[in-house]
């Protein structure tokens, strides 16, 4: 019988449709291969030389005087870096003008690379870059939240194939955050601990669903996975954070980031993914009842009118098993 | 300067991105033309002739001895018809046995028609199947709630072409649709009247988001409509659930979900969409301050990593430009 599961934390619920479970062996078979990507192409604006095709830079890290990590405005900005943040609510329609921050990390000067592929350092230079332009945007008074993702291939919603990530800063808290936060802060009244170090204390005792597990991280598939391959990585030092990061961490992390991220290059033959940093607020960093983490979801199955339609999932793997799976995949 | 909007009836908040807008007229380009599909396929299980194939039908509309609309239990069953619900907490992992109900209208006996070409005569025997279907369904015990939805084509989830709609009644209510009843229930508390009452006559006063107005529904772009040529229909009378809806309403609804959704085929040459019913759970019909509605979402952007992230969207449609270009398109 299949089995519907509830993630405590987000309050989702998730059918593990065991009946019609696919083993995590079949979701790498491609009806195409990848194409292989060149190392430099001259009409890409985030390839080297070509840096007079996107707006002023914000912050770059440097090695030998080339650049190794770029971060620019994003020429088409979903928010505007001008202008006052201004509420108005009439009737039953309520607006915020569109300020913000929108920005491009480039994560290598190489067109053809990807994270999975990158050495732990350039992955940590990656990290450096996110936690400085997260430090800097946050001191624009007019921004409240800072989501930093990346979207990798045309599933994962990018036409862009030079490796990057994206960092937006939004002029309110989104309400999905006031939510989740609401649900750890409830959790922690009741039980007198965070809702994520409790869990993370599971997974780890547990060992079913753990991936990767380091000094100072977790990578470990949700019990309820909204789809096959999901993956959560989680701090062990509880901070609702990811700008408390501490050095060593952010060099621990790099490592895990980049090892998850080549055990799913492997078993999916270099998937489209999206992952994105889980932050407290800015105004709740010190918080004790929630905590920061990453979510990597691989664009394996399409969303339909039932996920649209109540906000439930299907699952068609078992996370056991893609835990399992991912475990065995020895990579450097 | 681009807006964010929020909606107040699901607390999403959009960026309107304005700076990157494309003109409605643009969604419509596609890189391959559609396929057109065949009336008859002889290997698909829901074509006429092949009625062995799926497992036994659960109702039937017929005319002339030959069946229209077939509903079968659905071979790949998300869920079991068979077992106990039983819930189960342990630490922080809760699950519910999967029992419920997952069946298939197949909506027309022509494999290559689709809804946006039927009549209006049968559209509403669709409709008659969803409603006869729900009313059955629910007197299950273990069904706490009910979800109807579509999915047309590859990229909104479906991989079957003959014309179909699903019903997942599931033994519990999702928790997005208790947040939703909650937002609903504190605005009436609040303001003392349903707010998607108060919202339609918003909609119709002001006139510029009505795609298709009728007796008793009106379809319109939502002020904070999370994507491109995403539609609600509301029905005018207040009623908490689908299953309330009378035999006039009945035939209403379907001339007007019709023409939306030819006004969408022909905007966007027959475009991949999910719609969903969203319905107050059963225990709930008969309050005040919940309004079912029917939504369509076209398929014509990815959700990425920031909706991910965060729970916002980003729409490159003005809602206000998408409701006048499909107010123009004239459909029988």
């Amino acid at each position: 019988m299949p089995e519907i599961r509830q993630n405590l934390i987000t309050r989702q619920w998730v059918i593990i449709a065991t009946e019609r479970a696919r083993r995590p062996e079949d979701f790498g078979k491609r009806e195409e291969k990848k194409v292989v990507l060149p190392s430099y192409v001259p009409t890409c604006p985030f390839c080297p030389g070509n840096e007079h095709k996107t707006p002023a830079e914000t912050f770059r890290i440097s090695r030998n005087g080339d650049w190794q990590v770029r971060v620019v405005p994003n020429k088409f900005a979903a928010l505007s870096g001008v202008g006052a943040r201004v509420r108005s609510t009439i009737g039953t329609k309520r607006t915020v003008t569109g300020v913000g921050v929108h920005e491009v990390i480039i994560e290598t000067p190489d067109h053809g690379m990807t994270t999975a592929l990158l050495s732990d350092a350039e992955v940590v230079q990656i990290l450096e870059a996110y936690k400085q332009r997260y430090d800097s945007v946050i001191r624009d008074e007019r921004v409240e939240q800072v989501t930093l993702f990346k979207n990798h291939g045309a599933a994962a919603g990018t036409s862009l194939e030079h490796p990057h990530s994206q960092l937006i800063g939004t002029p309110l808290t989104p309400s999905q955050v006031r939510d989740r936060m609401e649900v750890a802060l409830r959790y922690y009244d009741e039980e007198g601990e965070c809702i994520f170090c409790r869990t993370l204390h599971e997974e780890m005792d547990e060992g079913t669903r753990i991936v990767v597990e380091s000094e100072h991280f977790a990578a470990f598939t949700p019990f309820a996975a909204l789809s096959p391959f999901h993956i959560w990585i989680f701090p062990k030092r509880h901070a609702a954070s990811f700008a408390l990061i501490q050095e060593n961490e952010k060099h621990d992390l790099a490592r895990v980031l980049r090892q998850v991220l080549r055990k799913l290059y492997d078993a999916l033959d270099n998937p489209d993914y999206n992952y994105t940093i889980r932050n407290a607020p800015y105004d709740a960093e010190s918080v004790k009842y929630y905590h920061w983490y990453l979510s990597i979801v691989p664009r394996v199955t399409q969303i339909a009118g039932f996920e649209l339609g109540s906000g439930m999932f299907i699952n068609t793997a078992l996370p056991e098993d893609t835990a399992e799976y991912l475990r065995r995949i020895e990579v450097p």
